[in-house]
């Protein structure tokens, strides 16, 4: 078994989900970087490629045609580039033999979203998107705890991701990370599909339900910022389960806290991203229980999810290390689908649901209508 | 200074919050009782009257009449009644001179509440609802932290407020509680008259600013029952902040944990009932503040509401009897008002709130319009 | 069943534990405060008994020969004056025929408590003592869970009691709290009798275990103070369990936060006052459990200690009212004990083990021996 | 700025802390495992050498002599077999010219440590000893939060590290992590030399002061077990400070929860291993704070010890690679000290630690010396 090697377009200086994905994918010695267009400025990606000891590019269609070429050449790109440049590179990996890891969103768009599907479909390869909070071992038992109906059908989902750190137009300031997130046109959207996705993504994730119908209230609360900045939405699943998400970028002093609820008939469970290691059931009846991760009591998919023993945290960079794992497990094995990372059509659910909740804003109830 | 004389409407055996209402209003040796019609059942109110040394009364009318003409008669009427018998005590005793001190809602319905509202308006006399979560020193001083802007403009409101009780349909295995919550005839709304007006007052007690528009989705998930038992809640505040609103009787597995959350252009708060004697704090640029009930540096408003030093936890019994004790302060130097007590103008905005929600429920957005 | 009459001696203006005492006392109707000598200020304690509408008195020798005189005297004493003052009045008062409650510790040092525990056999009268944390539900689980052996054979006890309000010496400042309870004339030992106590006796009363051996560091940080304020002990139970005595004035910052720990072959549980309405279980191979206060699953014995359902705070005045209800049980039943709460026994062990720490504190282990 | 080559001595299949190593200095591109003798026996150590792409060498003395002896061999040797296996490694790498990582603790008993220290001094090459959780970035602020003199001057520390995982023989039904560190032979001390080192490491680095005398109860809880797996014990600190630690293995239910409490004059900090991110700090006249990893309040030693933003965990391997990065730097730089990663000199304290209280168990009271 040795490392599948591993190209990225993205990720060069001041990059913050870059090197996220880099460590992630080598932490288990299963992917090593190869090769990178790190940055458009070609001085700046070469940099880049010298310190981690890989091959650079100034461009990335020059990169996959060269990678694509050779006997030693990548075998995955890892998109990390601002929304508007995952659809070009993925498809164009893709298109060459590569497969594809993307950062959320799939697109910048639902039509884009929905081409790559087709791509992804027509080329044989695999495609992973990095809804990261499904690599967290306890969403993982999260998701196996409903699966087997432990608390009766579900009857209600709160799904809650409130970050502050746009309350201030720092984006006129100079702060790379705000700039494009609030830009219409590398974005697509604000923080509906930044963080709004990943809510969105986590709920249907761990209740293996589809959201149906929902009333949004979509709204741009710092002035003068280009992109909504603070989402509110009203949901229906499929069976009925009531749904509400909240996702904001302007809560001032909140930190990354996704927090999902899921109630159903018996109890409910919670999960949230500031205590990541801890699940809590509540029951109508018993004592309510916190299960830890790494616990010899979980579930083979979560347990497998973590390396090391219960009380030695791991967080976010191990969880998207698992879905770099699982991702490679799928390669290794020539599997057609990628375990538990979610693929393109979540993407493209996730696109469906911005458009759908943008368009509706302050209009009252649409429903959520996905082409298969 | 002498204690005030109270009598009692409801409360009988098997009632929850009659007996809050009495340890609260004993508590600080401000409120005595005096006198109860505890039950229609003449033998049953008899034997609480026994029990507590009161005079008992079979009929609340004859009560009220007869303690208002006597020399020692009761000074203070407290209603502790399902929702629909709240108007009728309340009128007659206003009527007769009585304060009154009600539980929550103000009445059955919105034209109710408007008609006391006339009422305690020509009586001259106070009039108290027992919101208890306003009674509590962190609510407090949350309000006053907003009141003085350490926060900055609000920008947005999250209440929730999931209970698991309901989960199942109780009200049919002879739960007196579940009963007439959700009996149409007695209680007028389910959840969202029960818990769903404490979550709109806490919201509008803490931030001082009034909903102005709201979507909801109120919904009835245990089958067969009368009133709804889940509702959602997308809101406006005047001014233009964002609000949600959840409450819940089918959350199973929770308890009693009514959360609010409000952000500021710098800051947020978060109080949690579960962890009733702490505020967090939590900033842009700074550490996270926990404030504790009781502390030296509290604001007088918040200190005052303690009695026992930090460290010691007081409760719900404590927050409502600090009503009551506010309450008896303002009958005793003869105030036009009850300090921070609720009064009926809450209870007809709350009376409001359930009317519009349930009357759009699933419509789309509404004006929240109280006539004054 | 009539309320029961109390008389107090001590609780007049500045204190904090009398008017505990009073409010816990009637909280739940079983008492009536009807005495008091509330201070050694004849005015003073006039005043106070005028506030609370009962027979005042300026000296509790002539209160107790009063009281029991008469008809409608006081049937039961609370003695909650500073320590030294303890001993006296509770003798008095039993040998009158008056059943007493006294605050802690029982007396300013071991001999007076075995002189008390002497008259109190003679007396045929109740005693009990108000160690308030065997009052909270969960506490009263806690032994429960140990008694039924559920984590096995208990193997390790860790109890902890920080504060800090003794950090500064506010005892030359005026504060009246501090100036007593660091005058060795009036206190008899300072932090380890203060609050040492109470770690000592719930870490026997949740166990049923009793101390056998320890080894003490008792010290005075701050400089000049005639008492200690620091204390840290080692201790082995009965049996071979070890054990860790943690108990502080002078750890700045910290509250009130009382923290047992009980670890047993399977399994161990961990109450914690700041969260004193939950228990906690951690078990060797199963998810940990959290137990809620006033849940159907509890005992009959920690359910039967709220008043108000689960999710509904109750606090240390109710914890204290336990004490007082199930005092004010067993003398109307004229029971030969006051169920669990803390009798003079404990009051003896207490007093043993105070004396025992501070003789041998930094000379190493000494036994704890106790007269029968 | 190329990657460090790094070999491995142990590590092989079904190892805990190899692979921890492994990852750790691997994540930030800083060092690149090389090489490994990472099992006695030839066939594993060749296998996992061809699972990682490495040289594997089925002897370390053959290892250390080939590397060193390559021109790119490794450069530095990590440390992670059972710690009777540490000290020769050490040494005879640190001979041969090669920097040393060891895991801790640095030897199996004072002696090999106090020789160790010595060939470390002679060898002029870097030694770092593991203890990890001073790598963690709320660690590094309590200890310059402390260091700066905003607690005021130290008066207690409190440190407790309980675990749960030896409450039974599980060293007797073939648990590998068990077996050796039950085992005298291999592992020197039990419990106190395997995570009591840890408690008295980690309460010296944050408060900058040293242990001068103990009083200690180490003792075997599970019969048979041929090493201690429960200690506590009293301790001074220089300067007059008082000390508690609380070590387990046999306190079941507990997972890895390190707890640290510094009291000073003004306020306490605490630092828990189960919220790793968070460093709390409360005051006698101010609210509670609570500073949360990676945020830009933060002094620069501990934001520079977080890779990702705030509210994005990071955990057990993230601190384990600070010290490896700092480590790095050192090597890089040809610095003399690696910054904050422990060194011999902690290691020979804390052994002396180890002996002091094992030999004194029981007995009182004695002396922490250690020779310079």
């Amino acid at each position: 078994m040795r490392p599948i090697r591993l190209a990225m377009v993205g990720g060069g200086p001041g990059a913050f989900i870059g090197p996220v994905h880099r460590m992630a994918a080598e932490l288990d010695g299963r992917m090593r970087l190869v090769a990178g267009a790190f940055s458009r400025d070609a001085r700046k990606s070469e940099e880049a490629a010298r310190t981690w000891g890989v091959r650079g590019y100034a461009d990335w269609r020059e990169m996959i045609a060269a990678e694509a070429g050779r006997e030693d050449g990548a075998e995955v790109l890892a998109v990390v580039t601002p929304n508007h440049l995952h659809f070009e590179p993925a498809r164009t990996a893709l298109q060459a033999g590569l497969h594809v890891v993307s950062d959320k969103p799939a697109t910048r768009d639902l039509a884009q979203a929905q081409a790559l599907a087709q791509t992804v479909a027509a080329s044989g390869r695999l495609y992973g998107l990095t809804y990261t909070y499904t690599g967290y071992p306890m969403v993982r038992e999260a998701r196996e705890i409903v699966r087997r109906g432990e608390l009766g059908a579900v009857r209600k989902v709160i799904v809650e991701y409130s970050q502050g750190w746009l309350s201030e137009p720092v984006e006129r300031t100079g702060a790379k990370q705000a700039e494009w997130r609030t830009d219409p046109a590398q974005a697509g959207a604000g923080c509906i599909g930044d963080i709004g996705v990943h809510a969105f993504n986590i709920a249907e994730f761990v209740t293996g339900m589809r959201v149906q119908k929902l009333c949004a209230d979509v709204s741009t609360v710092v002035p003068g910022r280009g992109l909504d900045d603070d989402c509110n939405v009203l949901m229906r699943f499929e069976g009925g389960a009531r749904g509400v998400l909240v996702a904001s970028q302007i809560s001032a002093g909140a930190r990354n806290g996704l927090r999902l609820q899921v109630f159903g008939e018996r109890g409910g469970l919670t999960w949230w991203h500031e205590r990541a290691g801890e699940l809590t059931l509540d029951w109508l009846d018993a004592p309510s229980q916190t299960m830890h991760a790494a616990s010899s009591y979980l579930t083979p998919l979560a347990l497998g999810a973590s390396r090391i023993p219960a009380g030695h945290p791991e967080g976010f960079i191990e969880a998207f290390a698992n879905l770099y794992r699982d991702f490679a497990d799928a390669v290794t094995k020539g599997s057609a689908e990628a375990g538990l990372v979610p693929s393109i059509a979540e993407g493209v659910r996730s696109m469906a649901f911005v458009e759908a909740a943008v368009a509706a804003s302050g209009k009252g109830w649409v429903d959520l209508q996905v082409a298969a």
